[in-house]
Formats: structure tokens, sequence, C-alpha cells
């Protein structure tokens, strides 16, 4: 199968360049009789999209989503749903100049050694724009798994830059700009932030999501494992560049005392595995942690080479998020919905008959919260 | 796809469990013509093979692979590779008093719930035993790497629990037990590993891969990037619960000034990407770091429950690896040169036309190890 | 990966119900470089479309195609390629009365037990009208097929009911409206359908397609076969029953002298295996043949059942081709484009590399024409 | 994904050469559960072995199958199922002399100018051998399906060469070399395969299969539909040249009024559709039939060519089956029981969920053999 095709049995196609006429996806694989409306998936989408504050990009897009097929008087016929994002502020002209050059940390030399050409305009299918289709296929992840399973899949920002951002309360998230799970903090990110735009340079950021209340039994060992699959959709959003599930690298300097989570019939004692073992779901919650990288796209100079090999000078002005990681939680959270949704499919296949008699345990702590993410001393 | 195979093109299908008749695996998609021998695969399972030394596990398993198809006369015929490895040191006795309690920190409870079934002994299919699998077929990986494109690929601990090891050379990795890129570290390690060994615990690792001689354009975005399938590959070795590509979670604090890498007619300045960008290979060295968890199996007492959910101490006698991670090396570059065949003809499938008259520019210092791995304050 | 995508390399992801807002594909793993245009694309649809003659559905549907992403300046640019066709012409109101009934011969029973719903307006998603877009991907395949290895794939009518059509010239073909190879014989099959279409029955046909200029090399056995991946392509085409290849059902009486085509310095004598064996393309034209059923649709009175499993009659006014398989044989030369393709990439994936001193032999006969389709006395 | 893997979800991974040292299979996705023994697979495996009567092959091969991994304590554990067979019969030497030259309608040409190498030895992997472990894993499928659904496959020769074998019973099946469905007529099938055999030609055959008990819904429209899958894997056996479901060819010369099957609330009036609509299983039996080429590999003189492109005169003494079909009733069924199972698979894990209150009709014949198969005039 082709690159740009998602999820084995919940499969997500997605097409579309930056600046052409639209992206979009086929969502192909969902179960018959779900409710969605396209209102419903614009609520997803309008959490991710440019120019919700003044720290992220100033591009005009509404991302407006439209139904395709697939969904028939208001649920889901079990045919592919395709949704069409139309582009509309494509400000081309921002990019003429990049046509001969490479951006230093873009995909820009990349693509175009690989195919022999590229659409320049605005990064082309290397843009970040091309996430919108990942968080209107998770909005109806997310929707299956909430009304089949009850799992509910919540992301936050727990660092941008130098600040570590400690996790007070979900409710906070919804409520500024940054996902940052702490009212007190988001000053000092105001700040930081706009310090930053102001010396025209950018920086990272740590994202983290969690899912509660997955089942026991979800993944496909040896290779397909629930981790695995979701270290491959994390580190496959655009900027990532690192991915941890539970206790992630902590554990290399965990003793096994310390690290392998303690179980009693009230439940797990701690969540060091980050809800998996063994590559499939323990019950606990799936605990994700991934690294945003800067944007590579600044005002400041950098030394880069053209077409034909020489030297030049590159600064990008247009319009970009001087933190990508301020609008990565809601992908990060489509993504994980997307996995785990196509697991909930991979495992109902084989193992749809499955019953034991031994009670399910989940986590101990009656929220968990506590737990999340993993202390970083 | 069930989740037994690995890759696309180049896929190599598992089976076997620890005390089963046998382990295996079958390779289909490999290019013909290629020169190998059950000699050559036998040299790095050796590498993994337990009882190499006083740190791993003392069970006695030659690990000796047979090639049962897809090579005549000494070279790879374009059919499947089939390779078997018998089992010789079963001693399922260990095992039976696991049979009705769940071993925390494994993946007994996990099987046990999905499938409803299990197969108690040593872990079943959920034993690091079918990880020579992957060294197998990762040789083959290797080698064809190696002869059509000088592709190297080499692993080392770069971390024993507390204990980080600074890189010297490639050249000591293969003189010690711990795979140890540094010969002045070694009777530390040792020193470390021989009081664990004492107290019953077990200590967490951090492995680092690079491979060197990628040509730029590997890759296929926006989904399967080629370091979302490293992040896939290296998340599904057992024990493994964090990777990053180059900078890794270093890049949280990271400015854009600092992380991008500049780029010059003689060669990209910095590595910080680990070679990959917008998940395509940037001809520079593919870096990769992954942490692995502390060893489960430990002799000291730990809570748990039993199959009807009763609450039990367990402890695990049997022979184990106190640092699962000191074996992780091999399986780390089987895994990697895996993922780097499979996309290397993936890649030529849909661009093997392509040429463009841009020069490939490539790492700028001569060896580039001195960057390997990124720095760790 | 889900019942939606055709293809493992060249995957074309069909979406789209008869009367939803559009039907479309996203055609992902090009490679880039090739030169296409929705004008292309579009004379491939006008063969197919509807209303083009008294002998087809008279439903209006201009069929327009509108290139979403993918292609850039003209040439595809190795991206999802995203191809969108607005449904114009929905008079649902003819389907209403079928909302609670199933038509024998339709899938409507299967989709309704299968999915608990249904899109009843003409079909929904089993309707013919989703081969538009097999059309419209086959059109890039055909152009990329016929650039990069000068194959051409034409098909023809070679029986409609009882009529028997011998084949005369490729040239006839594109001068009627049944893809008849034969001028002599049209008025026959004119005076044939108009008689049809006042009875208010359909008529099944026979449709034969022919790939010319395939290499030796292109398929993957044992399983993914170039005939096996044709057989599993055009069984998939609404209301295909039967496909053969080369002799096909013939060969059931015919003795290994016979059937097996001699080689010579100069060619293949005959050409019984229809251009595979084994598996594998041997340089000879593909031949393929398949059934199509008559249409399901008719006027007259059928028994049936209702949603509530009463007995009831239903007969189908609306607008249906009394013989689907006029239309059929762009649909089928599209499919076998893009099973070629396909294979195409995956051959050179896997095979990139090998050359042999042997003389490629191709068929004797400097036309082959004669020889389609096999005799059928 | 490469070639050697049959099934989505239940997949079957095929290695092995005709005279290397094994043959042999890795199943992957099998549900846990299942009581499955090697004797049970065995009795499968003896009716398609060689040498069981003077009109096969007369190699000995006892295709004695070892299960290597996936069954414990007699059940599948739901991790991949290795089954390995070893040869033991190969007289190499018996096809020295075609290591340069190629026999016609073999595919040594095609193996050859595909890869580059060939694996000369009795067809290597080409040979019918490898279909051995087809029906060892089809007998897996076989016992799920009838366990979980009671659905029950059955095959039958219908036409050797030119004599049509009228259906009388299933009973008689079982008890002659040919598979015929009729007592009366095997004298003549003997007497026929014995002037054959001195002759030194071959002959073809055609061969039905049904599976009784399928519920309606199985089948992935609109590519992956039942009888596409069904094609695919009919074409994919070895010397089959087409494919029909239900009425086949016959279809052509059908109306509407003749061919789609009328629905009363005690069940379908007739089976045209051979138990298909739109992709997905009717509820009626699945009536399949497939045209086997006459063998290619004969005493008599053929003319070809050698590996420098010079004319040579072939014949083939070794070891062979007059007939192929005559051993193909067993890989039949094998193979329509591994795509029905993987369909039941992939239709659980999507639409798992669905009910409705419609009932269930099915064929209205009590046995429904009467019209098994479609009867050619």
């Amino acid at each position: 199968m082709s690159g740009n095709t998602l999820g084995k049995l919940f499969c997500v196609t997605s097409f579309g360049e930056s600046h052409g006429p639209a992206i979009g996806c086929v969502v192909d694989g969902c179960p018959p009789g779900l409710p969605i409306s396209a209102e419903e998936i614009q609520i997803e989408l309008d959490r991710r999209k440019p120019g919700t504050s003044r720290h992220v990009t100033q591009r005009r897009e509404p991302d407006e989503v439209e139904i395709l097929s697939g969904v028939f008087e208001g649920v889901t016929t079990g045919t592919p749903i395709a949704l069409l994002i139309r582009n509309q502020d494509q400000r081309s002209r921002d990019y003429g100049n990049i046509a001969e050059t490479f951006r230093p940390g873009h995909a820009d030399y990349e693509y175009w050694q690989k195919y022999g050409i590229r659409d320049y305009r605005g990064g082309g299918r290397s843009s970040a724009r091309e996430t919108a289709v990942r968080v209107a296929a998770g909005a109806i992840a997310r929707k299956w798994l909430q009304e089949r399973y009850g799992v509910v899949i919540r992301g936050f920002m727990s660092q941008l830059g130098p600040i570590r951002i400690p996790f007070e309360s979900w409710d906070e998230v919804l409520r500024n700009p940054f996902f940052a799970p702490n009212a007190g903090i988001v000053p000092q990110l105001e700040a930081y932030m706009d310090e930053l735009r102001k010396s025209g340079d950018s920086i990272g950021a740590r994202i983290d999501v969690v899912a509660t209340g997955v089942p026991v039994g979800w993944g496909e060992p040896v290779y397909d494992r629930l981790d695995a699959d979701i270290a491959y959709a994390m580190m496959g959003i655009n900027a990532v560049k690192g991915v941890e599930i539970g206790a992630g690298f902590e554990c290399v300097t965990q003793h096994g005392t310390e690290h392998s989570d303690e179980m009693t019939p009230e439940g797990y004692l701690t969540n060091n595995a980050g809800g998996v073992l063994g590559g499939i779901s323990s019950g606990q919650d799936i605990i994700v942690s991934m690294a945003v990288k800067p944007t590579s796209s600044i005002r400041l100079d950098r030394r880069s080479i053209d077409k034909q090999g020489n030297p030049v000078i590159v600064n990008t002005h247009g319009r970009h998020d001087p933190c990508v990681g301020i609008r990565a939680t809601p992908i990060a959270e489509a993504m994980l919905a997307i996995v785990l949704m196509d697991h909930a499919l991979r495992h109902r296949a084989q193992c749809g008959d499955v019953t034991t008699e031994t009670p399910r345990i989940e986590r101990l702590a009656p929220q968990g919260v506590q737990r999340v993410p993993p202390p970083r001393a």
C-alpha cells in the first residue's frame, strides 16, 4: 500500500497540497450506523485551525469540511466517507522566492531529490496543512470510540521550550490557546511567545495525549503492537522527533522493582507501562508523549543551497507558527483515535468471540490524572 | 494484514513461541541474485544469542538457522526465504508455576484477556526469544543494503541505568558484551551488573543505532514516513518504551536557529534531523535512539493477581537477562535494516526513474561519528 | 486494508454513491513526472458516460472530472492524485418506492443485511455509477503504461446475447456505440437492442480486452499472479460473472500438444496462455474475456420480499441500461490498466536490477490481432 | 505486501520449492481457541498427495505436516501457525536437462526473465507441489468455518477433457480418484486416462466447488468483493485459465428475467448469482467453476528455445500428472475456504454489531444440489 493510507481496517487515505485546490481524505472501513455530521467534524477542525490566536499562523482558512459520501440520513453506511476541505487563503506569491532554493529544516531538498519535481507553494504536500484531514478523520474515530467503548482521548501541552507545564486539570486545556492544563502558567507562556515572535526565531514543545477507557486486549503483536502503531502515527506527525509510551525514556534509569506495574484485585498500582504491555492494551490509560521540533520557517538568515548546488541565504517571511507544537494537540489526539479505532476493529476480527472469567482490572486511582504525565523531575 | 508481518515489500512474517518446537520466519520480496548463506546469518544470530557472557540469560540456545527455501546455489532466487531455528533448551518446568498467575510487567494478563488462551511457557509468543528471527531476517537486509548501496548499520549501548557511555569508537563495540563504544567504561558496567544480579533486581538501558550511507529520497510521506516506520519498528521491539530520531526530545528546548540543519555545497553543518526530513531520508546518517525498560522477570517479590482475580505474590526464578537492553543492540540494528530495505524497494517502485541535476549532499564531517549520539548534557 | 482500495503500489481508493453529492477517488503511488490533465481523463470518461446513444441509460451525467491534488504545472508530483466528479442528475424520486423492498438480482438485500443500513437511491454504492472513477483512474495508468513501456490496452464487445461478433478491426470499435470490432454487424445489434427495449427485458454480453506490449516479467507468484489480479479486477466489475485468460474454458477440452504455446527464436507460435504463464507475463498479448450478466433493473414484474420479509412484486422503471455490457468495455480496459501499472511498479521494486542475456521474445505474428479473441466455435 | 501472502486478516504466507528442503506456510490471524491437530490437517493433505492412483504423478511424497507454532495443548492460541512439510522424494536428476532450456507452457522462461535466476529443479517455486501448503492452511479454515458457521465446502470434477460428468451425489466424490460425483462414469474416465497416458499427451478439466451455509453479508465491495477475491484465489491456482461464479459465461445469453434470482419468503427460486450479489454473499450456496489447462509436461516433442535463444526440442519425462485437474479439487476447496474465512473475519471487524429484523433467506430447495453445477447444455 502506498504511503498515504493510515490504518489496516479503519483506513484514512489523505490527499492535498497546502496551496492546491483542496485537501481531504477517504475514510474506509467505518462501521455502519454511527451518527456523524459535518458540524461535529467541524468542531474538531476548529480546534486546530490557524488564526485562532496571535501565537499561531495568521493564514485565514475556515477549514470548512464537506462530507461527500458514506453518510446517509445522518449515519454512516459502512461505505467510504470522503471528506473535502477547499483551500481558501492560498497566497502562493509568498513562496515564489523559494522555488529555486531549499529551506533548511524543511523537506524541500528531500522532496526534490526523491520525486524530481516539487510543488513549492507553501511546502506543497509536506505542509502541516495536511494535518487538518487527520483531525477530520480522527473526529469520526473519536465519536465511535466514545459511543462504542466509552473511550475518551485528550491531549495537552506539557512543555513549551524551557517552560514545563505541570498538569492541573483537563478543564483548563480548553480555556487557553496553548492547550495548557494549567491556568496559572498561561501568562508566562504568552510572554514567552510574544518575545519569541519579536526575535524571529521559533521553539519546540512537548505534547502529551491520554486515552482513558481503552479495554484490555487491543494490539496485534509481535509487530503491529498497539504501542508500535502509536509510535508510527505520532512520529508521522510533521515535526515530531520523539515518542514515549508511559515512563518512556525514564525507564532507562529505572529498576524492575520500580518500573513494572504491580497488580491487585483493585487495579494496577502504577502505570509506567503507559497502558500497553507486550503490545496489547492493559486496561489502564494509554499515555503518550511526543517532542515537536521548532518551526523551520523563521525570519532569521540561514545558510542553504539552491537547485544547482550553489550556496544561498534563506529566510522565510510568509505566515508561520513560531511554535508548531501549539496546534499539535488536536492532531495528536486525532492520530491516537485513528490508531485505537483501527485496533478495536482488528481485535474484534480475530478475537470477537473470546471471553474469560478473569475480572478486568484498570487503573487503581479513581481519576488517574495525577500520574499524567509521568513525573519528569 | 495480520500483526506478524513487518514491511510492505520486503516482508518478514514471524512465527514461534519461546518453548515451542521452533521459531522462524518467511522473508518475502527479497530481490534475486543476492549471495547469502546460513553461515552469514549465523554470525548475526550469534551476536544476539543467550549465554555469551555472565551478564545475560544462561539459557543455552545455539540458535542454529536453517534456510528452507528461496536460496539456490548460494544466491537468493526472488522467492520466499524461509528461516528455521529449532528451540533446544526448553525447560518448561521453570514456568509451570506461572500458568495460573500473571507476572507484573509482562504481557501475561494481556495475552490471556485478549486471546482467552495463553502459552505460558517462557512467555510463549511474547518472549524476547522471538527477536532472534528478526536478527536472522535483518542479516539479509543488511547484506543487500551494504552490497547495493554501501549502507552500514551499527548500534551501541549509550546508557546502562545511571551510567552514560560516551561514544569513543565503533571498533570497541565489538570487543565487550555490552556493545559499549568505550573501552574505559567496561569495568564500571561489569561491576554494576554484578551488583545488580546479586540484588535480584533489573535495570533499563538506552540503545543507539546509526545507518550510514542511506541515499536521499527513501520514505513514503505523509504516513509511511521513514521515521514513522522506524519508530514503529523500534517501539515494536520487546521492552522498548521510547524512540527518538536525531535530536529527539532535546528539540523541545531548541530554537529553530539551533535545530534546523543548515546546508552548504560541502554538506549539512549539523544533523539534528537525524537523517530524516519530512519523512524522507536526507542523505545524512540516520540516527535512532531508544529506551529499553528493565526486565520484568526478577527474583524479588511483586504483587499480582491470578486467573480468578485473587491477590498473589510473584517472583521469577528461571533464567533471565537482568538487563534486556544488553542484547538489544543487534535486534535494533536488524529492525533498522529491515525498514531501510523495505523503503529502498518502495522508493525504487515509484521513483526508480527520477533524476535531478542537483548534487547530492551528505554530512559535512568526514566521519560524522562525533555527533553520534546527539549530546545529552 | 478495507475493500475500496485497488492495487498494492498504484492504489486507487474509491468513494461515492450513485445519488450522493459526488463520486471520486484518490490515486496514490503514481510515479512523478507524468504529464496528465483533466482533459485527457475526460476523454476516457466520455467513452463510458451515460446518454451517448439510445441503447444506454438516459441519465444525464456530464461526468466532469476535477483534479484536486497531485498534479502541479501539468505533471504528476508523486503525491496522491484526488479526482472528483460531482453528481448532477440525481432523480432520487425514482427510487423512493424501492426503499422498503429488495430488487432481485441487485445487491439491495445483501447491503441491507450486511450493513443494517442502505442508501437506496439508485443502488447507492452498489450502482455501476461508481465505475466512472475506475475509468478516470485508469486513464492515468494507461497514459503511464503507454509512455513508459508502449503498452496499448484495447477492448471490444465480442458477443451481445446470442449474437457473436467476429473480430475485424480495432478501428471499428471506436465508430459504434457497442464497441463492436465489426461494422457489418452493427445494424443487427441495433435491431436486437431496439426490440429488447420494447420488451422491457435485458440481456448479457461478453467483453474482451487485450494489452499489447507488456514486457515479460510482470506478476508476483505464487498468489499475486498477474492473471489472479486480473481475475480479481474483472470479477470486481459490476455484473461480471466469469473471467477467462487466453484460451479460458476452452482449455478443458484441449490436449497439452494443442494448448501449450511452442516457442521459437522468432516468437511464440500461439497464445493459448493469453500472455501469462506461472502468473508472470510472457511478453505476448494479455488476453482477457469476461461475461457480463443482464441488467437486473427491468420493467417486467419480478417476485421479491420487503424488509419485513413479506412477498412483493417489483418492477423497475427509472433510467437503466438494458445491456450493461455495452458500457463495460472502457471499464474493463481501465481495470486492466490499473492492474498492469500496479504490477509494473511491483516488478520494478523487487527486480529493477535484473538483466539476462536471453533475448525477449514476443508474439510471432506481427499484429497478433488475428488470434484475438481465441476462437469460440 | 509481497506476492506470497494470501488474505488480509486470515493470512497464509507460503514458502518452498518443489525440490528444496521443505515447503510450508505461516497462517497468521487465526482466531484463538480452535481445536486443530496435525492429524486433521493430514487428512486433507492426503486427498491431494501424489501417488494415490495410477492416474496421477508417481512421485512419492508422504506430505507429512508438522505444526511448529501457534497451537498449544491442542487449540490455536491466536499466534501464527507455522506448518512444515519436508520434501522427501527429490529426484533432481530428472531436471538437469532442463536447466538450460525452457519448457513450453511452463513458467520457466518467465521466471528466468523476471528474476534472472531460476531454481530449475522440478519447476522450483512454480511447481504445483506448492499447492500442498494451501491445502494444509485450508484445513484450518475449513474447520473454523464448519465449527463457527456450519459452512461446508465441497468440490468435484465436472468435466474431464471431452467427458462431461453429470452431478449425482456428493458421496460418490469420495469414492473415486477423480473426485467425480458420479459412479457410473468412472470406468469411462479410467479408460480415457489410460489411453491418454499411453499417448504421452495431457488433457484439461473443469472443477466445481460449492460452499453451503455461508451467511448473507460476507464481502467487501466495491473492490474486495467476495466473488472478486474468489476469482483471484482460483485463478491463482496453477494451470487455471478461467473462473465462473454461478451461471458464469452462460449469463451472456441470458435475459434479465431468466438470470436474476427471484426471492420469496421461503427463499430464492434460483441461484444464477452463485451466492454472491454486489460482491456480498446472499445466503445461497457459493458456486464456483474453473477451467484447468492440460499439463504442460508431456513426453511428446515440443519446439522451444534455450537460454541463448537457440531453437531446441523439449520433451519431459520425469513423473507428471497427465491431467493436473484430477488433483485440483482439494486445492480449490482449500482456496475457497481461505477466502471465506478471511471475509468472515473482515465482515466481523466492520459489521460485528449489525442486526436487522429482516429474516435471512437462503436457497429454496432443501438440498440445492440439483442446481449444482449450473446446467451446461
